[in-house]
């Protein structure tokens, strides 16, 4: 085998591209395999029961949910490049704790922005996206660095860029929404503009026309149902 | 103070039972406090904001969410007591995949069954329940150990055994439903048996009678109602 590690990604995929960043920012050597999460053949399951993307393939074993990718890549690979969770047991908590608060409020706010059907409902999930950025805006770091953790590019960072991303390209161009307001967002615009610079981010960013032209269903209102079913059948939220 | 380390649960919680268990399994001295995750204090809300159980208050920092307590447990007390997860990189993600397979598909199977209203959806639920419930008991170590990684007693152990708990308790008198196939589930039950029968964990399980009597709402219809408010009002799963 020439390489050691392979990994199973999807171009499009904002939970695929956090596994991407984390091997890039270590500077982890591997294949590259673009995987279509909505058509599984019968090899692409015996790798990745569940199949999805991201999935890394390290010493014969599968590794595969994002969060579950970054801890391995930081751990798997300890002694090499920069580290992508603290030392300090609190400050590993924390960082658990808002990867946790991305999963659970803001990713499924950007889904329900894009996928509800009526405006009141669009409406009440972008207030409910603003909101949660600005609570996280509130816990990141003071010390003047850019990134959740001041200085150090980590796992909070990782996590919450590629939906962060959409929200700028994508909503902005089917939803009219996008995180724009310089006072309210100063400290996360700063944030992005500075992941938005880091070589490890630029190289997993889909280009911008590209995304948008892939997502072109959200203009229509089909899109629920498409991704209800996708759900439903375990294939990768896009 | 006379404890540096607090401990924040309600007795009926399974989420808050885990991080109960972790913190007895690794022997870490702590004061008990019993909170109503339903009626909120301001004091308690100043402690944990998102007022929910668990919550460990250590070193002055509060860490909450289940998973994210052991986790906590295990790094914060390294060096006490048995590990909650093991060493190797791969065993970890291990760990933390199905951790995260309880929390996705046997917790909401769980919770289905005891709130959905037609006999349709609970039946759908049970079923899924199941399946899930076989592919994690596909996945326990066949060494001989009665545990998810064999002999050592650990992380998904842990997230899974409240809500086991409750099933064989709580579901079967309302939903005439528990895990009783001794050749299906013959694994599953040795697991049951073996968890059931350490200290760590008989010092926190609910008395059986005071758990059927606390979840004797589930009798009629009204659960889901009561329940979807709890959601949406953040206050925790019961």
């Amino acid at each position: 085998m020439a390489h050691k590690v392979t990994f199973y990604n999807a171009w499009f995929c904002p939970f695929a591209q956090r596994a991407w960043i984390g091997l890039l920012h270590k500077g982890i050597k591997f294949e590259y395999v673009e995987q279509d999460p909505y058509n599984k053949s019968p090899e692409w399951l015996a790798i990745n029961p569940r199949g999805l993307v991201p999935a890394i393939r390290h010493n014969g074993h599968v590794v595969y949910e994002s969060p579950i990718c970054l801890e391995y890549t930081d751990e798997a690979w300890k002694d090499e490049g920069p580290a992508l969770l603290p030392k300090d047991p609190y400050e590993r908590a924390l960082v658990r704790i808002w990867s946790d608060h991305i999963s659970k409020k803001i990713v499924p706010a950007y889904y329900a922005v894009l996928l509800k059907r009526t405006e009141e409902e669009r409406t009440e999930a972008k207030v409910s996206m603003e909101e949660n950025l600005f609570k996280l805006q509130d816990a990141m770091a003071s010390d003047g660095g850019p990134f959740f953790m001041g200085y150090q590019f980590g796992m909070v960072d990782v996590m919450l860029f590629p939906h962060f991303y959409r929200i700028q390209t994508i909503v902005k161009q089917y939803r009219a929404f996008s995180i724009s307001d310089e006072v309210k967002f100063e400290r996360l615009l700063k944030w992005y503009n500075a992941v938005k610079g880091l070589e490890c981010v630029k190289q997993t960013m889909a280009d911008e026309e590209r995304l948008i032209a892939k997502y072109k269903r959200y203009e229509n209102d089909t899109a629920e149902t498409e991704v209800a079913t996708a759900i439903r059948k375990g294939t990768a939220l896009p």
